[in-house]
Formats: C-alpha cells, structure tokens, sequence
C-alpha cells in the first residue's frame, strides 16, 4: 500500500550514455530470482558515494569505502556489483572475503583492476553469503549488459520493497542537453532481517573527480539523510554517484555556472528516489513532510524533525487521522533543545495554524486539523523563532501493518 | 495484559505516620470517577521531587518546581493535590492560574500557605482544566483524609492504567522499625492525548531536608529515569519523595551509616513502582531488561541502551519472540558512539552468548535464542569492552495492541 509512488513507464526511462547494465540469477536465497546486478561504467566516468555510519558497517560497505579512498580522485571505479538476498552484514572476517572475492571475479571477467569494483549487499544478515553462486552468475550478467536495463535494475535490486523505485529525466545544462537516472531501493531502514537502503544516481553530465565528494554528500543530505521510517540505520545503506560525462558536458570545478544547474537537477532526482523509499516504507499509509523553520542551527532543526517524525506516538496519530497537536507539541518539548522558548513555538498542520505561545490556537478549530489529516500528504511544519535555518525530513505513518510485518518470523 | 504486575492485598499496603490520604469525585472529565486524591504530611516532614524535561512543562510541574525552590531546604510542604482527568498542560497562563488557585483552596480549607501545596494534573492535554470542579470538591477530599487510603489513592491516580501500582514494606535500620510505601501511575509516557507518568513514594524514617534533593534524584536515576517505553517524554511526569519522620529515625547526613540502608531499600521501592509502570505499558507482551556492561562511562552506557529499547525493530522482533540478533547488533552499532570496536562488543540474550567479534558467536544455536524469547521476562545484556561503567533500562515489546490503544482517536 505504497504512498503515490509513481513508477514511470519502461519507455520514459533514459539510458545514460556510458552506463551498462547486466541482470542475471544467482540463486542466492530463492531459486530463479533475478538477484545479481552488475554495472559497467566507461572510462573517464566519476564516482562517490556516502555510506551508512553504523559501527556494524557490512562487509561490502567496508570494501566500498576502502576502493573509493584508494582511488583518490574517484575516476577509476569501472563496474558495481548488487547481490539481493543476503546482506553480507555480521559476518567477520569471512565476510570482507567474501566481498573482496567478488570484486576479484568481476574484475577478471571485466578486464580490470578489483580496486576498480564496488561490491553492494542486501538481505539477511549474519548469514554467510555464497560466493561460490555470485561467482557462478557473474558471466551471465555480464552477458546481458545493456544501456537499457535501469527498469530491469530497478526490480533486480528490489528485497521486499512492493514497488520499484525509478527516476529519470532529461534536461538542458547551458547548450547540452543530458541525462539522469537513477534507481533506489529500501522500505523501512530493516525490514525483517533484511538489511539497506541502496540509491544509485548516473547522468551522462561529466563531473570532476575533486568535486564528487562534495556533491555526493550534498546531495544524501537533502535525500536519503532526511529521511526515516523507524530510526533504525541499517548496516548496509549505500548510495552512489555516477558521472560519465559521455554528454559531452563536463563540469570542472564549483564555480562553474552551470554546476548548480547540475546540482540543483541531481538534487531533486536524488530527493525523489529517497521519498520513493518512504512512500514505500513498511504498512505506510501516509507520506509526511516535517519542516523545520526559524532554527538556530541545523542540528537543533534536524533534532525538533527527527523528535517528531520518531515518535511513535505521533506516527500512529497520523495513521489514525487523529490531529493529535498535544503529542507534537510533546515532542518538539523532548528534542533536546535545552532554552528552547515554548512560547515562541508556532505549529501548522498543513496551512492551519495550530498552536502558538505555548498552546493551541484560540481560532484553531478540530475540524480544520482533522481535514488536513485525512489526505495521505501532510505537511507539519514548526518555527522556533530562534533564527534563520530550515530543514525537511520526510517520514511515513505507523499502521497496524508496520507491526504485522515486523513481527513475522524471519521467513 | 499486563506482564507480572503484582498487587498487593490491601491488608498488606502499611500506611505511613504522618500521611493521609483523601479521595474524592469532581467530575472533571467523567462523572462519578474518583479523579480527585489529596495527601497531607504531618509538620516536619521532607519533601523532593523530580519533574519531566519537556520544555512544554505542565502548569502544575511549574507550580510544583516553584514552590519546593521557595522551601529551599524543602521542610514546608504540607499537602499534595492530584487530579486525574486532566493534565492543565499547553494551557498557557491561564493554566498556570488555575495550579495556583487549586493551592490557594487547598491552603485556604487546610490551613497553609499556597506555597505549602504542589498541585499534580494528569488526562488530556491542551483543554482547561475546570478549576471550578476542583474547588468544590476539596472540602469532601480533605474530609475524607485517612491514614489508610493508599490502596485506594493507586486507584484514584489511574487513568488508562489497566491496574494499580503499589509498593509497600517495613524494613530494620538499626533498631528502628520502618515503613515505605509507595503509588505510581502510567502506561507509557503518554497515552491517547492522556500525559503523565506520577509516582509518590513516603516514609515515617526523617530525612534532613539539605540531603533531599540529592537523594530523590539519585533515586529517579535507578527506576522512573531508566524506563521507557516509546521514548515520548510527557509533559507531566513527577516524581516525589517524602519522608515524615514519624518512627523516630532521622538521617541527617550522607555519612549517616543508615544512610546506606535506606537508600538501598528506597530505591528498590522506587525501582519497582517505576517497573510496574512498563509492566503494564501500552499493548506491552513482555518485560524486558537491558543491562549494558563494560562502557567508558554512564552516557555511552545509556545511549546504547535506549537504541535498543526504542528501537521499533527490535521491540517488534521481541513482540513476536525472534530472537532476531541483527536487529539488536544494528541498533548498538547506530547508538552513536563513533569509536565503538565492534569487535569487542559481547551480547547475550538471557545467559546465552549469542555474539561476538563483529558477528554470529559459532557456537550460538537458533533454539536457544527461541527459548529465552518466548519467556515474559527476557535480560539482554551487551558488554562494549570499553570500560566499567554499567547500566541498566527497563522497557516493554511492541504489539498490534500499541498501535490500537494510540491510532484510536482520542475519546
């Protein structure tokens, strides 16, 4: 019961110049299910990434960070590799083997160095992953490289997500037209023992090597860093920049003019595949955006967001439709902000101004606040008359199907 | 369906020399509902609380902090007045106004100055509280003060309490026989639109009024400080310590060798009202303990704790018996210390040491996990290997019943 997630059509999805890709089944946990995904990049194309900063980091993910750092400028990442079915997570020692195994294999096969492959898990963890399996795969998802399979890849990299998650537009940077795509995937931080959210974003846009960091970093902190269903960081979340400048477009540095054209473009993508996660979280029956105004800093705005898109109590509210004001209130009281005024805190649900100088609203009326909580988009948003600085976090309600499928018994 | 929650007989509740107790019906949300219970303490006595951080602090909790601040040593206050129904919170100055009165009436029929009384208000929030009720039944509460109504004063305090909660014994320090008895309320930090965990807990040993504070916050650190049960801090939530003197036992200072004695078994008093509180949490299935060992110090301890028991993963898992060690491994690894060596970190659930090494220990069988799952009461206990400190948290599963009792839209 995904939340107005559109899925384009196979047809609306641009290839990205320089991107292949290849789907194949490896059988890693069920039999005939398309779970190995492999993507070839041209030469000169750019990569970074940002990865999860949970202490129990998986085995791919370490691997991933020390390829990225080797490379240095991160132009020599050439091929990913995304297993489904077992997330690599809590495995040890063996399980970095496993990982650096892989890249070996692909690399053989691909003709490169195993420092030019980025290796990717998703699904149980504290299960040894099969190597033997993904090395078998690995030709035949090779054979089937492809500009044309991001809709493919979409599926392929999907656990038990109920849709898949697809970006893709075409626009003019200056005189070049070019193209971004990108694919994500994830339906609450874990699901059932099933571990990561993963994003891959690539555009024919050339980016320099030495401002890819920066941007990519950018980029998850207004997508996948605002986001949470349960504040439950996975191990394995993952998400990857690609540039191949095969558009002929290549940016060189900041202070190009149209890097914010570039940037500004990617962000919305980015955005767009990170509240796809969202709209697709584990029992959602509502997509909310909390906006956090007039703080003093960024993180005393992300703590007032994170307080209110956390608690459980707010989030079964919203999955009742209930406009249960006391219990932001309550929330935006425990963030954390020490000298936090409460007599300064205005509240809105939606374009209803609910609450100020410390309480309700004298014209605020029930049936105004229940309208707003009926639609299955909402808007809360805060001011705290501290300052200057906003921020948007994106989260989804907390229904009866959240604990159903959570409490299932690992199948 | 509450976990392990015992109920003493009445006949096994002792009163406390110098406390009565009275009860009463003012209507203030349901008819006939005894919503209205007042404690008077004979002269001399002491008395120390603790109240919520919420920065949306309840009127009452404010009246409350004022006026043991103006006691300074905390030797003058004489009544304690607590209304159900209604928790007097975002209700602004008009809220403030009506705490105060409720102590001016209360002063007034008992004797007192209004800085005598602390005023306790828990039930909806953001309504005002009809101070008008309040009034007109305090004569029938103060005529009906008794020593011997504290059986009924933890029914009288309850709102969506499923039972009472009451801890009552008699101990020896030294040669003195004396009593502790104490009521607590709630289930979960807020309920539907209902806030407020209370707890008052008295006793006829004396306590020097300079040596108070100290204690009844050293008290909250080991019982109403280390319970949770969705992470909502509510904006009501008191705890008061008094302590009359009337056996004739008086600690005058820390360095009292019967200080130590009586502290212990305060705070096993107090641990137990604050436990019964999660035992009969919202939809709770299960008691759960979770004892973090070996950290640098309390903070780290703490932080690591609450990630496990708020996480909603993991009380989920814990609600459908799974021993599922990847949710509880995700969770220590995002607590947030940033130079935690997960290779360290030891995990056991019950007395099974289910991990170690950054991983699965070799020896852990899927069974024995499943055997302490399924019991009511589970200890999961996580040693960092970083240092000496240990703590403890008290918090409860995550049901299809949490989700009803707070998606149902306030009644």
């Amino acid at each position: 019961m995904a939340v107005n997630l559109v899925i384009p059509d196979r047809t609306a999805v641009h290839s990205v110049a320089g991107v292949e890709i290849g789907i194949a089944s490896a059988g890693i946990r069920k039999a005939g299910k398309k779970d190995l995904t492999i993507f070839r990049l041209a030469s000169g194309s750019t990569v970074a990434g940002v990865f999860t900063t949970n202490r129990f980091k998986a085995a791919p993910v370490q691997v991933c960070e020390a390829h990225l750092a080797l490379t240095e400028g991160t132009t020599n990442i050439r091929a990913l590799v995304i297993n489904t079915g077992n997330a690599n997570a809590g495995t040890g020692e063996t399980g970095l083997n496993v990982a650096n195994q892989t890249c070996e294999t692909t690399a053989q096969l691909l003709g490169l160095t195993p420092q030019a492959v980025l290796p990717f898990s998703t699904g149980v963890i504290l299960e040894p992953l099969p190597i033997e399996k993904i090395q078998s795969a690995l030709p035949r998802a090779i054979a089937d490289l492809s500009p044309d399979n991001w809709f493919d890849a979409a599926h392929s990299i999907m656990t038990t997500d109920t849709l898949p998650k697809i970006y893709s537009t075409q626009i003019k940077v200056g005189e070049q037209r070019i193209t971004i795509t990108g694919i994500s995937k994830g339906a609450g931080m874990i699901r059932p023992n099933m571990a990561t959210m993963l994003g891959y974003l690539a555009t024919d846009a050339g980016i320099a090597a030495p401002i890819m960091n920066d941007l990519v970093k950018d980029l998850a902190n207004h997508s996948f860093n605002r986001i949470t269903v349960d504040g439950d960081t996975s191990t394995n979340d993952s998400f990857i920049l690609m540039a191949t400048g095969q558009s002929g477009l290549l940016i060189q540095s900041k202070q190009d003019p149209m890097f914010e054209t570039l940037k500004q473009a990617l962000t919305v993508a980015a955005r767009d595949l990170a509240q796809k996660i969202v709209r697709d979280a584990e029992g959602a029956t509502k997509f909310m955006t909390i906006a956090v105004e007039e703080a003093g800093n960024s993180a005393e705005a992300l703590k007032v967001a994170y307080a209110i898109a956390h608690s459980p109590l707010v989030k079964t509210a919203f999955f009742a439709s209930d406009p249960n004001l006391g219990r932001i209130l309550a929330a935006i009281g425990y963030a954390g902000i020490d000298d936090l005024d409460v007599n300064q805190v205005k509240l809105w649900l939606g374009d209803v101004l609910v609450a100020q100088d410390g309480g309700r609203h004298p014209d605020y009326l029930e049936h105004d606040g229940q309208r707003i909580m009926k639609e299955p988009e909402i808007l809360v948003r805060v001011a705290l008359g501290r300052g200057l600085t906003n921020e948007t976090v994106y989260t989804c309600d907390f229904s009866h199907e959240y604990v159903t499928i959570n409490a299932d018994y690992r199948s």
